[in-house]
């Protein structure tokens, strides 16, 4: 069944075709191109670029040998050869028979014919063929390099083995196929982006909101969830211990209220609820409430946190939350020159421990930081401001394992300074019986936030820093300060 | 104008209320809650867990001390000293109606009221209440403590200052606040939500799809695009250069097919065209496609990494998809004698960064015991066997910084060993210009599984580092080993 598809022929070379093309060739399979619009190689060349630049961050996993990319003057000589054709023409149904008609006359008798059509009916499409039963629609989404989503649908005279190989290829090259039960136009993503896309319309159309406006009621609330989790799913959760059952019913008669422009509603009948039921158990698969919940708040918090790096949507959100945050830190119950000074307490989180049951490395310079984060807040560096110290140096010792939901805390002494630096040295201790657990002696470089280079932090911060340092003077110097490493 | 909010009333307890609690109490804000059903506390408390666990994991930022949860016995008793009333009870308008009026009655008078409603008329709901001006639409998402999105929509009492006064309450606990422009039943995101759903029942009702199948055709193709750009921005991206208007043009008379379900169309008039072709350009705010479709998969990357952590939906696929890749790829160039040794790859994650836009320092050495991890299983250490290699201290050096998405690597030079002891030197390179970017020295200690003790290796194991040692012989000592931490 699994075919080795070396070369694919692909007809259209616009914003899916072109899509197509980046996702085969970096797959290591040669691309052969036909399209009419002399356009086409600039459109295919940028999309190339975009999906290389992706596929880099995307994946560390070794990608084959990138395919090489050829442009035919003809449908008739791009099929010649290929072992797989893919059809994105315009969305006109004449013009894709036709085109159709003439490639499967040229191409080698076994080879499928897939066509990205977004809403025609196979049956249609595959009329005029050669060999119709090798036909299927496999529709993509955009970008095509990087959304896994296709839709199969055979049309009347499709061979269910041309699905299967279709569905094969699509699989080794990163896609996940939904091979449809039923010939319906527009299938089954498109209905749904449809119903969404008229009633966006229709909020603008009506000066409810404006496009943006609509676009953040998506982005910053259900979308956030969609990435991972269908409408059914989500509100299997909504309903709580009681499940799909107690959705439906507390939420079904809303369907009847004239709240959208949609006016015709499925009727809420006893099978239909039944079947909705039945199936929305078996997609849960034995899980439990709790069990999605965290699921869904697990896939939330790593989809805002992704968003974060790029400034975007509900990630910028919460960079936002996060300055604010930092301004408004307390500074600690402690006084200046307290010595050492306690700032900062922490409780060891389940999430920290790896698979020997300790909590891991990084973790405990996690806390550190954190004890750092509290001491700058402690002698006034605001980062909104001037400047602020970046870590340079660290010396790190393990003396005993913390495990999990220890509390632990922090003792900080003021080693050294400068108008540039600070020298500190760290001692976690678990709170209930005072055993030191890990020490880090830290090189903190103040960096001037306008020129981004190491400079003198403010007056007022030094000032601080001299009246801890006077407390601190009287300190003994912690054994483990001024270590370095070796074997002796 | 900033309200200093320390206690809010909230009156209902259910899946929202308790999501509303959540996010109230993890922002220092203490909570009195009103429910009459006995399942309240435990509801809100299952939430409350969640909500910790899902904050610690979403943010390295100081979140302030816990706020305190009480529960009221009446609405009156909840409501009684509170700074702000959040109301969640079931959508029904006239038990929302009564309790308005009762607990508006009992609260100081300049107190905010906001409903949680998804979809009721502010002015019908503000009808009975006592100084109805206080009075907004709050309506958030579930769930609430993790989806910035809440809806502000006022009544036709409502006071304009009442929703400046709600909206900078939600933006200081972390939310994006979307303020309506019009008084309309079910707002604007769930007239989108309820265009989707409405359409999934139908595909379920007319047995084209089941609701895993439904749910499949949000998660792996559109779904993931509206974590982070709604319809509109997606489509002018589809339109290519040509952008909102060409989009429209090409795919507006798709509307009339009879594709859906529903049948209610808006009219594509010149003057809609020209509006949303208008406010279109405004929310691009000149970024070329080419920059939105660099966003655009930028965003996607992030979000399928992210869930990739999870074996999530696109996550999932993602993974089956390396570990293909991985097995078809040829055995690694590494030999146990190359000088120095290059046994890890990394690309840095997005939760790795800190509200500085820089990588945290503990990621750092994250990356670090990766490496190390590597160098063990490289030498053949099993950590189901008889022992492994703990570090008991690291020395780092901070020399550049990483920032999300970018490729690096570590190599690693070993510096000395005896039958207990390591001693290794990690540096870690962006690869895409072989800056070095940090350091870190080790000196691990070979523990017993047994005893829990210090003891030798393996014989195999030390026979391997033996060979790694003579290759390693002939490097030069890196500059930074055996360095200690003082002002010079």
């Amino acid at each position: 069944m699994a075919d080795e598809i070396r070369t694919v022929a692909l007809l259209g070379g616009g914003v899916i075709g072109g899509g197509w093309a980046a996702r085969f060739l970096l797959n290591g399979i040669d691309v052969r191109l036909y399209d009419p619009d002399p356009g086409a190689a600039r459109t295919v060349g940028g999309m190339l670029e975009n999906a290389r630049r992706a596929y880099g961050r995307l994946t560390l996993a070794p990608l084959p040998s990138e395919g090489s990319l050829t442009f035919a003057g003809t449908p008739e000589e791009a099929v010649s050869g290929a072992d797989f054709v893919q059809e994105s023409a315009p969305e006109r149904e004449g013009l894709k028979r036709a085109l159709l008609a003439a490639a499967s006359a040229a191409a080698d008798p076994d080879v499928v014919f897939a066509s990205s059509t977004s809403g025609l009916r196979p049956t249609r499409l595959q009329a005029d063929m050669d060999r119709p039963g090798r036909f299927v629609v496999g529709h993509p989404f955009n970008p095509v390099y990087l959304l896994p989503l296709v839709e199969l649908c055979g049309g009347e005279r499709t061979a269910p083995e041309t699905i299967e190989r279709a569905a094969a290829l699509y699989r080794a090259i990163g896609m996940r196929p939904l091979v449809l039960r039923k010939e319906v136009d527009a299938f089954v993503a498109d209905r749904l982006l449809e119903a969404l896309w008229r009633e966006a319309l229709w909020l603008v159309a009506d000066d409810v909101a404006t496009v943006a406006e609509v676009d953040d009621a998506i982005r910053f609330g259900a979308g956030l969830r969609w990435a991972f989790m269908g409408s059914f799913l989500t509100y299997r959760i909504a309903g709580g211990e009681a499940g799909m059952r107690h959705f439906i019913e507390q939420f079904g008669p809303a369907l009847q209220l004239p709240w959208t422009r949609l006016t015709d509603v499925p009727e809420l009948t006893g099978e239909l609820v039944e079947r909705v039921v039945a199936q929305s158990d078996e997609q849960a698969a034995g899980r439990s409430i709790r069990e999605l919940e965290r699921l869904r708040d697990d896939c939330l918090v790593s989809v805002i946190q992704g968003l974060r790096a790029h400034d975007a949507g509900a990630g910028a959100v919460l960079a936002g939350y996060e300055r604010v945050l930092m301004a408004a830190a307390p500074p600690g119950p402690v006084r200046a020159d307290d010595a050492p000074l306690r700032l900062h307490d922490a409780v060891v989180q389940p999430d920290w421990i790896d698979y020997n049951g300790h909590a891991h490395e990084s973790r405990y310079l996690h806390v550190f930081g954190d004890a750092t984060d509290a001491l700058l807040r402690h002698i006034g560096v605001d980062p909104s401001g001037g400047g602020s110290y970046f870590t340079v140096e660290t010396h790190l010792s393990h003396l005993d394992q913390a495990r999990a939901q220890e509390r632990v805390h922090v003792t900080t002494q003021l080693l050294g300074h400068d108008d540039k630096r600070l020298h500190v040295f760290h001692a976690l201790y678990r709170t209930e019986d005072d055993v030191l657990l890990a020490s880090a002696e830290q090189m903190l470089l103040h960096v001037d936030a306008r020129t981004g280079r190491a400079g003198a932090a403010a007056a007022e911060v030094l000032a601080r820093v001299a009246r801890i340092a006077d407390a601190h003077g009287a300190l003994s110097r912690p054994d483990r300060a001024g270590r370095s490493i070796g074997l002796r």
